[in-house]
């Protein structure tokens, strides 16, 4: 993959002990990749988005606190598990809500604690090589959903995608977009259309980026320019990410999905969601039992406009995911294999 | 309608001799009237679009045409016929492919032929009442379609519309939002989603302000939050204007059009098309012989922000209009009545 892909997004510099991450927020225009070593550092790169997507963060966190504890004296154990709690719990008060992020720091803290007997020293090599083992476990899944997913592309497919659920979100590959990079370096030429999807404009300014930077044919659309694509034949499937899937395979994702999937269902195209089996939750039946966050309406009118673009004062309306039934999605692609409807999750 | 809209967006003043628009470029933010009275203020306001939509340009373009000439000398009528058709045919060009801008002129030149021999003075009250009629004839015939759309409404109604077709874009009422008004004036207390718009964002400039100046119950979204809406059972009906309907109805409008009608049709709501019958093209048999404008990239990834949001020399499609087929439309409202799909506009 090295041909197609330009750098992970996160990384660990073994020989100065620092995270590395390319800076999300400088995108599209600058490539700046910032060298962090402190917890302020890391705590402020979650906090302000720099580095963004679930898998991204959870791996940025342990790093970070890899990175931040690894200056720390090693003669007094008893000070170095003080600290080293301290820093964590501070890592992942960055972004309350994240589970990957504090899902990667308890596992952080677990290493910590079967490795107690040791001296600080090897503690150290504990915790850096546990960092490793999450980034290494993301990329074997995202390479696995790639897999998986490429087998539903062919030559010179042409693919419609929502948000960004690329290389910048995870390790490396990505889940929608990591079959791109597999069929991208299996010479089929994908062609791929990106939604620039509002409000937040992650298509526009992080999936248009990371294609092309990797050398895929990218062109950029307004989010409700999809339907005319389709019906124009422009597209032969539709493939996005998963931020949470019920038990029945209806699917929570960016705002926009449903719409794509409606479309898609009525101009005849397969709809793929791709994602991780982790993403799965037996606890939630349907879709039903999902409550959809509603964002700040300066999302909308004002924040990346130059000036307010809306009447002060109007309603605004801003719900951040929508739940596609799974009676409209074709397949659910894992690392675990290829699911089809009616969506069964323990039958591979 | 005085107690729910607040001005005409075009008007002249007799008093004055000036041709008197809201700067629509101006919009949301400040509410700036605008008195011109030369040629080059006409073609500037109108190549600017500080009056926009496409009656509201004629409109313009009649007074406009009269403000420009009232102040001639009388004594000449080979120099007044001289110079009304120079600037006739300088304000003609100030946006080259507006139909009704040149059919609202090309009427002035016939008005001013008709009065061949009458004294300039004369003639100069002839032109006069000739735009007033344009104006009258427009409003008339928004009257009418709102009248006719109105009946398709009820109290507590929840409406959905896409880019503006309303009172900013014509004489007075609007196409698409003219029921709203009357629906409002009757105590409907209708409610109103607008999709923002893009890339120009004439939903969330125009739309949503008209509608919230005139104290009705507007709450704004982005385009792909329309599905989720209308799953969610907050959407009765969708109401949309029309750049051009084919013979057959097939429609063409502002992108976006279809896929909501994709939805609307996915979710049983009922989709309403809204226009003059001066739209609909008998030459056009279906929508497949339309040809559709693609506008510069920038406006999709420049235009309204603070910095381009795209990497540069990303490919971008950004077709202006899409065809939405005739299957998918419920009724056509025009001034002459309400039309069922299969559509013949002949049955009137």
């Amino acid at each position: 993959m090295k041909k197609v892909l330009p750098y992970d997004s996160v990384n660990f510099d073994d020989s100065t002990g620092e995270l590395v991450i390319i800076d999300q927020t400088r995108l599209p225009l600058e490539e700046v990749f910032l060298r962090l070593h402190t917890p302020e550092q890391v705590y402020e790169a979650i906090a302000k988005l720099r580095v963004r997507g679930a898998p991204a963060i959870g791996i940025a966190a342990a790093f970070g606190l890899c990175a931040s504890v690894l200056p720390l004296p090693e003669d007094d154990k008893e000070a170095f598990y003080e600290r080293f709690f301290e820093i964590s719990r501070y890592i992942d008060s960055s972004r309350p809500t994240a589970v990957n992020l504090s899902a990667a720091l308890r596992r952080m803290e677990s290493c910590f604690v079967a490795n107690l007997k040791s001296s600080v020293s090897d503690i150290k090599v504990a915790l850096v090589r546990e960092a490793d083992n999450i980034k290494s476990e993301d990329i074997g899944m995202c390479g696995a959903i790639s897999e998986n997913g490429l087998s539903l592309l062919r030559k010179g497919i042409r693919i419609l995608t929502h948000c960004n659920a690329g290389h910048l979100a995870v390790s490396r590959f990505g889940t929608a977009l990591g079959p791109v990079y597999f069929a991208q370096q299996k010479g089929y030429a994908p062609k791929v259309y990106a939604d620039e999807t509002r409000p937040l404009l992650q298509g526009m300014r992080l999936t248009a980026y990371e294609l092309k930077r990797a050398g895929v044919d990218v062109t950029l659309i307004c989010d409700n320019m999809a339907a005319t694509l389709m019906k124009q034949g422009m597209i032969d499937v539709v493939m996005v990410g998963c931020d949470r899937v019920a038990a029945n395979g209806d699917t929570v994702n960016k705002i926009g999905t449903l719409g794509l999937a409606v479309m898609a269902n009525h101009f005849g195209i397969p709809f793929y969601v791709l994602g991780p089996s982790t993403t799965i939750d037996p606890e939630c039946a349907t879709g039903a039992d999902i409550k959809i966050e509603e964002r700040p309406s300066e999302e909308i009118t004002e924040h990346y406009f130059k000036h307010r673009m809306a009447p002060k004062g109007v309603n605004v309306f801003n719900p951040a995911f929508d739940v596609t039934p799974a009676d409209l999605i074709t397949r659910i692609v894992t690392e675990k294999g290829i699911f089809r409807y009616p969506y069964d999750f323990n039958d591979k």
